[in-house]
């Protein structure tokens, strides 16, 4: 007997093969280039467009917007001149081209280790950091953080550690379970933690066009929906001034992470959000408020169209009418990455 | 010697391998995953979610608003309705979920024969075809457009070729040796092409936003400008209304291309803009006009900030200052997927 349970098995099966046939075609792509590479008469020199090519993919395109983002630098500068320890150690988590790091060291660091988990950006960060001579003041770690380990990598416990792996939802790129790996495993006790604390913020949001950015039904009267598989689960980022929605709440805080307290792990709470307008809730729209210490703060709110960090969206399943006066409970919940709603 | 020249030259042989070895760290983590799921008591079925993550990474996000972007969908519908062969034979270049080559059949189409390059897509398109019952009717090559022989893939020559493989700057997907390779090797004579042929309007931008948006210099005074060398070259998207700018000329046509006559190679042109305001240039803001047949025309001019493609920036390698009444003179180059400025 075959049930429609069956089909969709075997459908999601076909599809994590043919995900996989997607990749092998992609390594055969590489594995050719550099077989032509290696047969060419100047090897490698000659074929560095071809490779570049390569490499290109893997450098997110977010860090030349991030890099050009003087609010988020001049706060990171200036929080760093304020509680980076005068001739200490210190642990860089995400080195990316290096300039946290090299901040840290002008604000008196003694030595900075900087990781980078993507090989090629790690090598980005080491050429840069020794082009503007912090060679022998910044070491460039390829590897995790949570690979780290005292007396291997590193000569002892760190001073500080310093980090602004950070998404528009705060934790999308791993800040709180290597916060939490480093202040256990790293840090010295009473180390000095960049960012302190954070909290996110959010409201209910009406806007159709940011959750279409993440989710089909049908077009022209074709059901299209199978492409959802493959949408992103949980939060993902919306610059929400660039289309239409409403604000159907206030904002309310979500949720609030002190880095050298908490256990940082993921949870769950429930909210209610007193309802300001009546409408279609189709998610709600979050940012992060970021204390980086020393009296500095960083946050990207919808009003802060300059910020390079997009908002984030915390997409309902399903859309809901809301009446004005009424509070809506929501089932909020963290993992490790993402943000999502029950 | 020494010279700088060489240790540029080094400092690029090691960031082309660090790229490799970006690639290799990820196709491990496929192959651990791959181990895993063999291993597993109930096989491939148990993993589903893990390789669902990785299948999600060939599934570009843009499908997902381009499905949504209904002044798209219906000029295509409209379109195809009048231009499709009743009773013929069609070659979709670019199945994606299946949409055109279902429409095709739904305005007459006896067969569809519809090739996508991505192995994933491919899958999904199968699957949406079957699910909507147009499996007897349309046939998902899971290969490039430029791989199908006749006698092979395809029974005989088509009766029309149709495509949506168009970007913000219109060339970025490879319409043009698409088309090429189709009309000489896979299209009846006579047939009917879908684009019928298509222009790119520009005009001169001031925005620093958005060409910070690909390109760094000094952040925090620090030199990061190595990065650069992973910029997108030649044009890339923007969503102009997003970002503070001005427009220093009117629209000018950048190139037209007939796609059943022109050769459709890369070419160049001097263009020569009339400025309007003084100002600084950063490069052209670029769209298309594209005449699908049947008197329908679809475009993603800067004012339709409804539709799911964004604008093309095609920027100079230095902004340019310039008075109002003279003339920028331009050389504009398309190779067969990038527009640039000389």
């Amino acid at each position: 007997m075959t049930s429609i349970t069956d089909l969709t098995a075997e459908g999601d099966i076909r599809l994590a093969l043919a995900g996989l046939r997607a990749r092998a075609q992609e390594l055969s792509r590489v594995a050719d280039e550099t077989a032509r590479v290696l047969a060419a008469p100047d090897g490698l020199s000659t074929a560095l467009p071809a490779f570049r090519e390569f490499a290109r993919a893997s450098v997110p395109r977010w860090h030349f917007a991030m890099l050009n983002d003087h609010e988020r630098n001049d706060a990171l500068a200036t929080a760093l001149e304020r509680v980076v320890p005068r001739g200490g150690t210190v642990l860089d988590i995400g080195a990316g081209t290096g300039l946290l790091a090299m901040m840290a060291v002008r604000a008196g660091a003694a030595h900075v280790y900087s990781c980078e988990a993507n090989p090629l950006m790690a090598e980005v960060a080491r050429q840069v950091v020794a082009a503007e001579g912090f060679a022998d003041r910044v070491t460039v770690l390829s590897c995790r953080s949570d690979e780290l380990v005292v007396g291997r990598e590193l000569p002892g416990r760190v001073d500080a550690v310093i980090s602004e792996i950070v998404d528009c939802g705060l934790i999308g790129e791993g800040i709180l379970p290597s916060i939490r790996h480093a202040r256990a495993e790293l840090l010295a006790p009473g180390g000095v933690m960049l960012p302190r604390r954070a909290r996110l913020l959010g409201l209910l949001l009406q806007s159709e066009n940011a959750v279409n950015l993440n989710r089909v039904g049908s077009a022209s009267g074709f059901d299209v929906s199978r492409l959802n598989s493959f949408a992103t689960p949980g939060h993902f980022p919306i610059r929400l001034h660039t289309w239409p929605h409403r604000a159907l709440s206030e904002p309310v805080e979500l949720v609030s992470f002190d880095f050298s307290a908490d256990p940082l792990g993921p949870g769950g709470r429930k909210l209610a959000v007193p309802v300001r307008e009546p409408g279609t809730v189709h998610g709600l729209a979050a940012w992060f408020e970021m204390d980086l210490g020393g009296g500095v703060t960083l946050r990207n709110s919808p009003e802060n169209i300059g910020s390079h960090w997009m908002q984030a969206l915390v997409p309902l399943a399903e859309p809901l009418d809301v009446e004005a006066g009424s509070t809506l409970v929501l089932d909020l919940s963290w993992s490790e990455t993402s943000l999502s709603l029950a």
